[in-house]
């Protein structure tokens, strides 16, 4: 490949839209261009990278055994209606009218489609397992699309269902797709985890995501220092608390006129945080509830919709809360409420003794509060018992060490869903015996164009992109000192190019002829691995001028050298 | 590849909607799925041969340099509006709201955003020329989707977008395309055909189809037998007429009572059908026109369109007629109209003397009539001559020989289309002296999964599909005889695949333990070109059983003629 023949074109202005690293790196090096909010021209310089990442994953599905299909990304309404998704997915779903005034959408993601292929295609249990990947187009009606590829409408995604008869196969195949993720990102050269996602309506380790550890990603990352434990915030899990403390204070009323927040309840008292009390008021199918979190914990609204009968739950109206507490919010409790209420406390607030209060009134708290005097005991009816709260740094863990948080980016999932959408599609077929039986499925998705924008995200400095290796648009780009000026040096650098690219090295040439410094802020701007310089004078010397991407100084290397260092 | 790990799945039920051979063959194959109207899914075995039709052209795309890009499939309504092509493409064009009623459409073609995308790439001369290629799902609103993937609203298609400073540049960039797709048809092993495309408002030779040859074909394209001449029907042109004979009769007005067509006019009167005109009444700007052609020729919509003052005519309505000519249809003629006419004759009814026109009363008309005595001479103002009728079988060609007519499916289309885009994107360049130009442009589109149907349509017998080499899932398929009764046949069979494979050949394995025939039918179905059988026996004889999918009967071989024939 010949610079000279392939498009490029980077700029030196900092584009002033893009907030974040790799937006902005991705414009200047010319990788994307806008052409609407959320929807991005790949230029050749860009595609040349997502077409590697594309190359990997699609390498090592089928290595895992997986078979490529592919599904139109418009699809009739009926579909997504059979499973009630039209509905819950809401307005990121976009919807189509065509010009018959049948409704269509553009496919978020295919288990209605794949599971309704399945139902055509799958009749024995003798054809399973099955696992079908696609590699195509999405596209999310996200509200506020930003990032560039990172969070844009349009993407790429990698999206796998497999089919079983039995659940264990299905868990089988599961642990099959989370070591092929594994050795997707390892090839890609990134540094990922694999966290414990929320696990939804099934339970258990049925749901893990792969995240590109970044500083700048949009999820914590929770991580045990005691073991390989991972999961993401919604998912994470700290250990449970101690035994509960004796009561030792008595009970009082306490003035606390502009103190709404625990955080200055506590400093006017003179008390630690983590003597206080949270109280949300939120109203489930049941009626009134009260979920109350120690004041150095923040709820987790996922963990707190799964506690039987909260399902669906929404925050409650001030009317709601005076009606139930008699108070304005700022000074909620659960000690005598007007109406009977539901409690639901964190297993932290359930081991807490001596502990303050909102007095449900105006600009008063109660401190000294203790379970089974002041209040009925947790786990006795009405007053439940769960983790409903988020792990935070330094929390102990259930293994004994600490957790810690990182940031991430999430790039890949792995499902275990069951036969909801196989039974919703009548996706049978016959097994051992003849009989009908509803298909198990899993889903495996991987964000093939976010995973660039990832890796950048990881990987860059002051000058630009620093590609690993395998993503790369080159490994080795040789560059030639005033091409025109001098035959001999054109020559010497395409004899080299020939010998990269003859030992197995996606090498390029940058013949455009421009001066040595332009070319090589191109070059690292665009992240090249190793670069090449061939002069005039380094030919008389016989030696090449090298340069790692990571490295801070350049190296003078004979051919022997140059080889041996880039092949080595 | 061993097949029992590929899904593959073959029906031999005809499906009773599909009216052409590829859609049910295809179909049975089990290469695609319907999942609505004009929307298939790939199986694996259809993605299969569709990844191999795309590699082909990407391969040469790439060789003859042009770089891969990447457009959005959804775009919005504003790009659309620069060209004016928003209204013009009508309801094919499938317009889609957003959240935020934003108004975009799913792209069928990307001139504009190819035009957008050098706008924002390409600000000197020194870029040019460059050609940019996409490979990606397409869709276009038919409004009665049919023949599977041959008419399908999504599909895979390729389109290029080339950019230059000067006319002769993208002229040399048009002729690198065509041999280009000459090489990428020739290297699918297709019979095909590049004609002369009807060339819009460019003119020249600016347009050019690439068709698949077969009597399916939707399109009718006329040869020449005394050169390369070769068109599509709505551009094909034949030899202008010799001069036109002397008058010989009187001009008499006919009893022509139920006579409304030339054909019946011409029996009762016992003429040749050669020596009658049609004339067809239509609305053009500047009034009404009557345009004459002979009775036994056809006239053609697009030629006529293109006749100065006529473009975007429409038919007259009958009160039109009536006002101009004072009579109903099926008696209409040239001569005596009511109010003022203009006339448009075909060339060859220009060449015509003593013919038969329509009488302007009711159950008449006139013969023997003559140019220049009861008509005006044509090519006098208000009577103007052109070609504006279909070129037919048998007619003599401008080159001394004699046109045929073929039917093809159209795969491949290429166009300069000058300015026009770059102009209302306002994309342009500085040229040499610094001063800003707009870009010249050419497309260049190939139908990616109707290659597959049109090869089909080509290839095929009462067994199946017959793939060219090239395009085939597999080149050759193993068959194993029981493969579980004996482990040395399996063992052998594997070993010839290893060997097969070794040899650079996309060898399969069919181990799924099949009974013969239905192996042997699957394999004919899929169109596998080649066919071993390894069996007990033979491996007894030392030969394999080998079948080529066009030829009648299977040979025995051994080893090393087998791998002679196979790589031969």
């Amino acid at each position: 490949m010949r610079l000279s023949q392939f498009h490029l074109h980077t700029t030196k202005e900092t584009p002033s839209d893009a907030e974040l690293t790799s937006h902005r790196l991705m414009l200047r090096a010319g990788m994307i261009r806008k052409l609407a909010s959320g929807l991005y021209i790949w230029s050749p310089l860009g595609l040349r990278v997502l077409r590697k990442v594309e190359r990997i994953v699609r390498e090592e599905m089928e290595r895992a055994g997986a078979v490529e299909f592919q599904i139109p990304t418009i699809q009739p309404k009926e579909l997504w209606e059979t499973t009630g998704r039209w509905e819950k997915f809401g307005p990121q779903l976009l919807k189509i009218k065509d010009r018959k005034e049948q409704v269509f959408c553009y496919s978020p993601t295919a288990e209605e489609a794949a599971a309704d292929f399945a139902r055509q295609e799958l009749s024995s249990y003798k054809q399973l397992p099955v696992n079908f990947f696609q590699i195509q187009s999405k596209f999310r009606d996200e509200i506020r699309p930003r990032f560039g590829v990172m969070r844009a409408r349009e993407f790429l995604m990698k999206d796998a269902y497999s089919f079983h008869l039995h659940d264990e196969c299905l868990v089988r195949e599961y642990e099959n797709m989370k070591s092929a993720y594994s050795r997707i990102f390892t090839r890609l050269g990134l540094d990922f985890r694999m966290v414990q996602a929320d696990s939804g309506a099934i339970g258990g380790d049925a749901s893990q995501e792969f995240h590109v550890i970044a500083d700048s990603g949009e999820d914590a990352l929770v991580f045990s220092t005691g073991s390989d434990y991972a999961a993401n915030q919604e998912a994470a899990v700290a250990a449970a608390p101690g035994p509960r403390p004796a009561a030792s204070e008595a009970r009082r009323l306490v003035e606390t006129p502009t103190q709404k927040t625990c955080e200055a309840v506590a400093a006017l008292l003179g008390l630690g945080l983590e003597r206080t009390v949270k109280s949300i008021a939120i109203m489930s199918e049941g009626g009134f509830v009260l979920a109350l979190v120690r004041g150095d914990h923040d709820v987790n609204e996922i963990k707190l919709g799964k506690v039987a009968g909260l399902q669906g739950y929404r925050m409650a109206s001030e009317a709601e809360i005076a009606a139930h507490l008699g108070s304005e919010p700022g000074f909620l409790g659960p000690l005598d409420p007007v109406l009977p209420i539901r409690i639901v406390a964190d297993r932290d607030v359930a081991a807490m003794a001596d502990f303050v209060i909102g007095a449900n009134q105006a600009g008063r708290h109660i401190a000294g509060v203790n379970w089974g005097r002041d209040l009925p005991e947790p786990g006795t009816p009405g007053t439940d018992v769960a983790d409903i709260r988020n792990a935070k740094e330094g929390d102990r863990a259930a293994d004994g060490g600490q957790l810690k948080i990182a940031r991430g980016i999430e790039v890949g999932h792995v499902f275990q869903l069951g036969r909801q959408y196989a039974q919703a599609l009548n996706a049978t077929v016959l097994d051992e015996n003849g009989k009908a039986a509803v298909l198990a499925m899993g889903c495996y998705g991987i964000g093939i164009s976010r995973i660039v924008a990832a890796a950048i995200e990881q990987n860059h400095d002051d000058a630009g992109i620093i590609w690993p290796e395998a993503m790369a648009p080159w490994q080795v780009v040789v560059c030639v000192i005033n091409p025109k000026q001098d035959e001999s040096v054109s020559a010497a650098a395409a004899g080299l190019l020939a010998e990269l690219q003859a030992a197995g090295l996606d090498a390029a040439l940058d013949d455009r002829g421009l001066r040595p410094g332009a070319m090589f802020a191109d070059m690292e701007l665009i992240g090249v691995p190793h670069r090449v310089v061939v002069s005039e004078r380094g030919l008389a010397a016989g030696t090449f001028e090298y340069r790692s991407r990571r490295a801070s100084e350049a190296e003078s290397l004979d051919r022997q050298a140059l080889l041996g260092r880039l092949t080595g």
